[in-house]
């Protein structure tokens, strides 16, 4: 049986206060609108169609993808109208899905329970039970079949005790649908056209109206401002840590733990509080993650420590870092940053695009930019690869078991050949044979009875 | 109609362990009692009379400002007690506003009622229903009319079930209340004038008695301890981060965010987990701040990107980023630092006092002090401005499109023309002239068959 | 009278997924069985006895100290079974305390009340209300006395209803208990012994059995999993705050605070927020953290300022920084760090193995590391002690009122005489005398009408 996944994104989000369409607001990383989309993609859809609107080019730009057709709203008629703009790009037959682009974490299993009960012959409504139900629409029921969706205004006293709501999510039968949005009246208070009035067209047609009730408040929670985004932003945050713990990872404190992306983890993985995660993030067995740790885009090796302020990032590159091997604190490993096993790089060091091999050092104040360095090289604190010469960026290579002493500059291109020692305070700008001593400094004059400067008024 | 402002701030706040008077402990980086006067500063008062004691001199250095008076009751002895020693402090006729330098909360709307309501002529009492009134003084009425207040020791059972309780603020006609203090007793267990008292004398005399209620427990909560003091700071910060974001602020984590003065944002501005701002702080346009930023006392100009681990510190003197301006992570602004637009300042560089014109970029491992610095150069990994002499500040000049290489030291006073290049590991002393390559660093010299040191026993 | 201590620590801890025994697992930085040895450790017993199982080398090596006993429990076939196995390491006569190596925080009061009611006489049991107390075995009482502990899955409705529970924690008299335990069947679904069957054999036999009841939930709490680890771990930091600030530290905020040691406060201490403590730690009166430090058995003095993104870390060694000093923003403190009365350690500055004199500063991306540094010594930004030479580690011996210049490398061994001067950008190879003024560097050439490189296609 066919299915159209219809995904409503054409508000502007008034209260959101922001030039970006509403949809594209991010959470954990991903815009509302790629939430939608990515959890109803195992969904076997013959047609996904957003509906844009305000900032309808934006929108389209940032999801479109395969499989993704867009439909415009303009002007924003209400929902029913929405819909109504959909209709020539449904695929007929079966059933359609409709959904809000600002209710991102609508799940998986939720969606395909309401398509396999729409079965395209049935109304479903995705509804919950609140708390306090004050300002939803209520379900009105008789027995198992929704009578009526009442709107909190228009509700009774004893209506207004129901606690069964509606959340905005339905599926229909495709072809009742059409005919339904193509009845709707504007003829109300707001001048709009409701989605909700077809509940009534179909008790009165006969078709049945079911509801699906989900548990789970978070996967029909909308965003309207940044306050309800930063709400539904802290309740995802908590469920990934819930999820991570449950697979055996160690959280100092889940509350204090932010993922935009993917983390994997190995066995035995601790991470201290107020790390952060983006991208794709792959945390081998035994790794620990100290305190306030940024990291995107990362390998990390088994057994690794990444010790507290480090911030990788390794952007579209990529960085890694190799079995036990010991980064920061106060470490910066940037894109194509790729360190081998045993590599130590401490406080106030930089890499970027640099390859250490197996138990290469940089443990202070250290800049590595384009190089290649060998194993076990010990590089000198203070001391930075000229990269790049106001024009070019050219490559350092340091072979295995050099010794570069402390605050050198090695003036690139340059090589410095195996087991050849730079001397402190040397800047190098000619080749260094294997096992040589380069040296490039002044030579040390003093001078006796000399007067300091003076503090001047 | 005369307004007098009673801020009652002698208590020695023993459970807060401190040598700081209670009253003048910070509460988002500003004393509690700071708070309570600026928040009646709205209000029109004839007098603003301070009520000091323990820690006077302290208090009264603290807080002293255009309008505010100082009583000294010493010893304390109770809140009635306090009073009497403003009697002869207080402008006649009119209102009285009583209120606790140590319940900083209080908002200008509230006691601007409690005022409108006393009118010179009834005694108001500011009352909050509580759930649990445990501990509180009840409020007994007639009406809308309160007769009494009793103390929870004093309740019977059937009194011990109202839940509306006194916040120990109120307003009282002023000629009413000096006579009324002037009769208290302090035939009493704690030897104490109470205040509350006056309520007795009041029905006795046929003034009327009123109750304000607020709903808002946060701007009566009192802080007598540490504990108290975080608690009502984590309420003020999430206060203050709702008012953020409901003018559009978008904020990673509202409970990780943290507001001691003053936070001014432009549209669509970002702001990452664990963010403190300190003192003035404006953030323009589309400006993102990443997780873990300190910044106080500064401007950052529209679309300006501050990367994680940044802190700004402009102290006195400010500091501010220009426009699309990137900085961080691990940078540090400190006062005097001015970043036109487009600048970029990288990891582990300080700016100190310094100028940098548009597109100019410090990437890495470096300092810029007392420096002015031209239009896109680029100022070398490594690279130091020597400003101090041991006894003086002196100033580099870096003209517009130098070019200084890594590990340099530019020793001040010294001016370095535009389009010069300064040769990596060069200490330069003279200036050099535009577009010249200056170099002064030591020939590169090896020695082969060079034995390394070996590891000693 | 004897009394014994049982703890059971031989379970897997399936759900923790992971390597490690689970009462290996470490809450604020101390084992899980650590903390129940730690806090009976005030209690006289006669022998403490460990039951281990899974990875029991691994729990034994770990906790094993004067008056530990360990005995084996393979395979693991129950409670009543782990008993059973300590029978001949019970000291005859009194009484025996049984522990749980996964519940840590258990108090000191509660077990002495536990084995203060058992006085080698009666059976007690720990008992709590929970609110909520689905899947506990609850407590069926006649009276005082307790007649039988029923399973959930085998309690009426009736008996649902009750809603104080067993916590798995009890003291029974040493004989009897001897005499229980051999007398348990298997005979059950899942196979194993129950130590609570010994309930029923109390009563059989007369034996009283009575609960004490605690009301603090925290120290029945078990941890079964990375999420209850967690959780016990932020009631555990948040009791921690809430004891530091009752004794009058200024928290900025309770629930981002972690603390895993000892971390003894002076009078008028601020910790800002999302710091962190390990090992032992000492904060002297009027001493303020900033927001992000991380700090590791260290000694702070008087009314030092700890300023933001500052790590110190003194592990074995210690490290220690003098009244008034001023540290950070991001300054990291190694092992054996010193620093004297007033010392300055500013942003992007290691040190380590280090002494600092009184008023000594080093201000700006520097490293010092085994050095001996004098009063009022200003060492230059950049600056390095070359401290290795590959093979061994020198001291470098800086005497008062050096000032070194800016990016200069001290190679060790090397001593810096009194107030002797070293020129911005030297690397000094020969110890400089008192006084004397020491330049090693290039002289300075210039070259004009030199082409900067050009951007390569």
């Amino acid at each position: 049986m066919s299915l159209n996944i219809v995904v409503m994104a054409a508000g502007k989000g008034t209260r959101m206060k922001s030039s970006l369409p509403k949809v594209l607001h991010k959470l954990a990383g991903r815009s509302l609108l790629q939430h939608v989309l990515g959890n109803t993609a195992a969904l076997d859809a013959d047609a996904r169609i957003v509906i844009t609107g305000h900032g309808a080019e934006q929108v389209e730009t940032a999801v479109a993808g395969p499989g993704i057709r867009f439909v415009r709203q303009e002007p924003q008629l209400g929902t029913g109208h929405a819909i109504q703009q959909t209709i020539p790009a449904l695929t007929a037959g079966g059933s359609t899905l409709i959904l809000s682009g600002d209710t991102p974490l609508i799940t998986t299993a939720t969606t395909r329970a309401l398509v396999d009960a729409c079965d395209g012959r049935q109304l479903v409504l995705l509804t919950i039970e609140y708390a306090d139900p004050s300002g939803y629409g209520r379900i009105l029921r008789d027995g198992d079949s929704v009578r009526a969706i009442v709107e909190h205004k228009d509700a009774s006293d004893e209506q207004r005790c129901i606690r069964e709501c509606y959340t905005g999510i339905m599926a229909a039968p495709t072809e009742a649908l059409k005919r339904w949005v193509g009845q709707l009246s504007n003829d109300n208070a707001q001048g709009e056209y409701y989605l909700t009035d077809i509940v009534a067209m179909a008790v009165a047609e006969g078709v049945p109206v079911v509801a699906v009730r989900t548990a789970d408040e978070t996967e029909v929670l909308g965003v309207n401002s940044p306050s309800q985004l930063a709400q539904l932003e802290r309740r995802h945050q908590l469920a990934q840590a819930e999820l991570l713990m449950t697979a055996g990872v160690r959280l100092a404190d889940p509350a204090r733990f932010d993922l935009r992306g993917a983390l994997t983890c190995g066995r035995d993985v601790e991470i201290d509080v107020n790390c952060v995660f983006e991208g794709d993030v792959t945390l081998g067995d035994g790794v620990r993650v100290g305190a306030h740790c940024v990291i995107r885009n990362a390998t990390i090796g088994a057994n690794a420590r990444i010790h507290e302020f480090t911030h990788i990032d390794g952007e579209a590159a990529g960085a890694s870092v190799g079995e036990g091997a010991l980064v920061g604190p106060f470490a910066r490993l940037r894109p194509g940053a790729q360190l081998g096993a045993e590599v130590h790089i401490g406080n106030f060091v930089e890499v970027k695009n640099s390859t250490l091999a197996k138990g290469a050092k940089a443990n202070h104040l250290a800049y590595l930019g384009d190089a290649t360095v060998g194993e076990r090289v010990n590089y000198g604190a203070g001391s930075i690869t000229a990269n790049y010469d106001g024009a070019n960026k050219h490559r350092t290579t340091i072979g295995a078991d050099v010794h570069v002493g402390s605050n050198c500059v090695l003036v690139a291109p340059i090589t410095i050949g195996d087991g050849a020692t730079v001397g402190g305070g040397s800047t190098i700008t000619k080749n260094v044979e294997p096992g040589q001593l380069a040296v490039a400094r002044g030579r040390q004059i003093v001078i006796s009875g000399w007067s300091r400067p003076t503090k001047k008024k």
